[in-house]
């Protein structure tokens, strides 16, 4: 069976539209992923930092669409490990994981890795919006596109637009139905 | 440089300890390494559950013997990561972290990793008390003894009793002054 990593902030959890809320709240001004084209997110909104360390904000992000009908097939296909960076934030560690046991059930305690640098993980597939993760990656790699990265050419990794996208490659047909 | 793994519970914490403080507290009598051998930690310390998702049991474990000297000559030599086993109890994600910063301030953010199952983590050396982690790891292995490992033939993992046997094995004479 082979074992997928997937990642959270802008894969699972949308921290782009948190970061949106977090700004508009401060300005008035709800940006949009256009005016993100080409600046990091740290570019697009001064406080992220600030943010980032606020309590609440990695527990109450929105799910990115379809991720989770997707990524339940996924865990009947393969062995599924959510991989996210957060030791940078210990705040985050208990929020991600309560976010996790609310928007995915299906996904134990055993399927959790919360690290600094992903160069120590090793599976089969790796689904991701960060460059610097896929690229040590010695698997099979999907750019999960975002804002910050849209604007880049993906290389040798395969860029996904959504998790349609990515049910269409990774969900195997023949087994897919019949779980249900 | 070479990457280790090296495991928190029993390797850098001496959680037997913190079973034998709790379990005396409660009882009045404090057990030994001596009565533990051939059985596991939850076999002879039967409120080991509920101490484990006691606030504080994590983060005030004592720390073994000579490990932070030693680890800090390893960080020097290698890409060394804390992996530990964490997500099962969720409340000492933070626990675990702040007690790294407290006692191995020179590791950073990006070399910690909290996880269930350790099959994710790839490295060339792996330090741990269980045979359920070193088992399936392809690198090479080192069993921290443990009691509750003692009475367990080690197979292909080298056993070592002390963080001095793993400073005499895996740290290089010819590097090892040279940046004090």
């Amino acid at each position: 069976m082979k074992t997928i990593a997937v990642d959270m902030d802008g894969v699972l959890a949308d921290v782009f539209e948190q970061f949106v809320r977090y700004d508009a709240a401060r300005t008035g001004i709800r940006k949009s992923a256009k005016d993100v084209f080409g600046l990091g997110e740290v570019e697009l909104f001064p406080h992220a930092d600030t943010d980032l360390l606020t309590p609440g904000f990695f527990r109450n992000m929105s799910v990115i669409k379809d991720s989770q009908e997707v990524l339940e097939q996924l865990n009947r296909q393969y062995q599924v490990f959510i991989v996210s960076s957060a030791t940078q934030f210990p705040q985050s560690l208990t929020e991600k994981q309560d976010w996790l046991k609310e928007h995915f059930p299906f996904i134990g305690w055993q399927q959790i890795v919360f690290c600094g640098k992903k160069t120590i993980i090793q599976a089969d597939v790796m689904i991701d919006d960060h460059f610097k993760n896929l690229d040590p990656f010695q698997g099979e790699t999907f750019l999960f596109s975002q804002p910050h990265n849209a604007h880049l050419d993906a290389g040798r990794h395969i860029r996904v637009y959504s998790w349609r996208e990515l049910e269409a490659t990774l969900v195997s047909n023949d087994t897919k139905w019949s779980f249900r």
